[in-house]
């Protein structure tokens, strides 16, 4: 945002469909969810960062003054995608991991060998503070051509003080919403999930706060247990983070209770949640974030979130992009994977992946719609009908982005 | 191929990783299958069109007279891609069914309700010559930027004679390999298969037979039973055609033996071929073309890869390119799936979509191989690895394609 100058007027025209989320309010629910406005031969009028103006051209007012013009004739629009769930801070990669998978190594086998998360620990750390940079910076390329415009990641590759706090400030510092992960997995250097919490809200937690939004643990066997989540998220909650779960990956351990017991906002993955999970978070007022990409990465099964949103539950679509359980920073592929393998309409998805996903992060007042006085973050989509979104599996949909009322990236 | 003049010579040097499949032979089976040449920091020379010279950089002699250089530091190469089974001719879309499907409608059920492919046939007759030319050229396009040097593609949405020969016409014309995919479903205005291949047989096939190099048949429930398929290929193959065969996507009908009778090239989809099956599809000279995405695309089960590589079946990968169940001309995706879902090694996924792939093109000496006497196709990836092809789930991996010696595109 620069101030009030006529320069900053962007005047994008002749949107064959724009294409947003109905109503005002979030996180949208059961039939909301599937609600997606849909204006035809549409102009979306950007100032000074924000949505000025969206009507059909019919309606276009006469600009005065130094307007911008973008045609967009032949197009569709959406609002900038939001990616509430990644690990994009890391360094190396685990391709050696996947093609040991792709041959038939389980991710708990390979974790247990010394592969998994610990290996993304050592690179990450050998990367240094510079490189980490870099490395968010570079994945923060790709998913702008991929549609992102807003995005969290998460620390929880670094497992000590310096290099936890590193990548909380590459995170913010290259325009992400951080998330303290400490809880990711217990570090190399210690034999125990308890000493290593304590160590975390002793020695990381207080800095951490300085710089993250929220506060993340990971709940699963060989991670870490509902008793130590309470301590840690508590802990975290009363220093002011946002509190959310990895939970019900492989195995119900109940970090869907405890996502609720604690008001968190956000409970991730519940590709293993079953009736009575899905019957709980219905009931709350916590998100269920589903990952599907990493399902599809892992091979496991997909989350129930046919029956989440009939029960009543709020869901959002994220990549979880991270190196070992989804080299994928792509929410178009991710709104393909919610139409045919978690049997969500097209609306569904986008509302999960742009409306929904703002609210995780606390910024539903501002993202994920394109409407007056929200941020100007729009995808110009190089199709007919913007619901080749997903229909278009893996193709080069995404034609230009629009962020904060400039074009950000063009195919 | 423009003639042996000094100006067509292009140097491909630095290449971090060259990646080919190994040895001359195909289709290439068992252990070969996964049996890749990668060579470090390479050199391709490329010479009207066609591969002169492969080898490390510190082998690369001097060279006199006019070459094109192109710096691949960074990158990796691999043969330029061929999918051996598209169905790239069509007007319209099926951007409708497509939603209809993800709230929970069958694919049999929009075939049986009007949807699925007579949708696809009215709008391909609607769209004239000229309109299938240009949808050919963009479908090219699209695969070009996901890598593919070789495609061919189906007709099978005219279903009379003058809209079959015009989409063989615009395959072939758009440097397609043309494959008469007359009966794929049963015209509107008739109700009955067998008169439908009686007229595919008297007026089609001797004109087709001029245009495409090989004919198809849809075997399935409510398509055309094997009596018909064998009488219709018996026919092709008298014209001069290869043969070839969609087989047990949804049911068993005996696809697979009647390949082997035949003496088809390939036979393509198998997602519900069982064990006697696959020993029968082992046994003999037919590939097994797998069609993953499609399984995706429609929520079906995987073929079964995996034992029918290790039965010693020969397989190859394509997308199946369509507008209903398969919108999808990405290799790279399909090798995702190939690892992920079809529990194939980065390396048979690579074989499987270049050299096994243009085997049944007919093309194993001149396509899918990154060699001397080879066209010089290549594709060069913005990766450290050449395995991130599949690793990077719908990522920015191809960066450039080089096709006869040229560069076709770049990101």
């Amino acid at each position: 945002m620069t101030g009030a100058n006529e320069s900053s007027r962007l005047l994008v025209r002749g949107i064959a469909q724009l294409a947003s989320p109905a109503g005002t309010h979030a996180p949208l629910r059961e039939r909301s969810l599937g609600e997606v406005d849909v204006l035809e031969d549409a102009y979306v009028l950007c100032e000074d960062g924000l949505v000025a103006a969206v009507g059909p051209m019919r309606e276009l007012p006469k600009l005065d003054g130094d307007v911008e013009d973008l045609d967009a004739r032949g197009m569709c629009a959406i609002p900038g995608l939001v990616d509430c769930h990644t690990h994009a801070c890391f360094g190396g990669d685990r391709v050696e991991e996947f093609s040991l998978r792709a041959a038939g190594a389980g991710y708990e086998e390979l974790h247990a060998a010394g592969g998994g998360i610990l290996s993304t620990v050592r690179a990450t750390r050998e990367a240094g503070h510079e490189g980490l940079r870099e490395a968010v910076r570079r994945h923060r390329g790709w998913m702008l051509a991929a549609g992102t415009t807003t995005f969290e990641a998460k620390s929880g590759y670094g497992l000590d003080r310096e290099h936890e706090i590193a990548s909380l400030e590459a995170i913010r510092d290259e325009g992400g919403i951080a998330t303290f992960l400490g809880p990711h997995a217990v570090p190399p250097e210690l034999d125990d999930a308890d000493e290593y919490v304590d160590f975390l809200l002793a020695e990381v937690v207080p800095e951490a706060a300085r710089v993250a939004e929220a506060a993340d643990v990971f709940v699963e066997r060989g991670a870490f247990d509902v008793e130590q989540a309470r301590r840690y998220l508590w802990a975290c909650g009363e220093a002011g983070l946002v509190l959310r779960l990895h939970g019900d990956q492989f195995t119900e351990l109940g970090a869907v209770p405890l996502a609720v017991e604690i008001g968190a906002r956000s409970v991730d993955h519940l590709e293993a949640t079953g009736e009575a999970g899905i019957s709980i978070l219905a009931a709350s007022g916590v998100v269920g974030v589903l990952l599907p990409a990493s399902a599809l990465f892992l091979d496991r099964p997909m989350p129930q979130a046919r029956s989440m949103v009939e029960a009543g539950a709020a869901i959002a679509l994220a990549t979880d992009f991270n190196p070992g359980s989804s080299f994928c920073e792509s929410l178009p592929i991710v709104c393909s994977l919610a139409c045919t393998q978690l049997h969500l309409s097209p609306a569904e998805a986008l509302s999960a992946c742009t409306v929904n996903a703002a609210y995780v992060l606390g910024r539903a007042d501002r993202a994920g719609r394109v409407a007056p006085g929200y941020t100007a973050d729009l995808v110009l989509l190089d199709a007919p009908d913007w619901r080749y979104l997903p229909y278009h599996l893996a193709g080069p949909v995404v034609g230009a982005v629009v962020q904060g009322g400039r074009v950000a990236w063009r195919r």
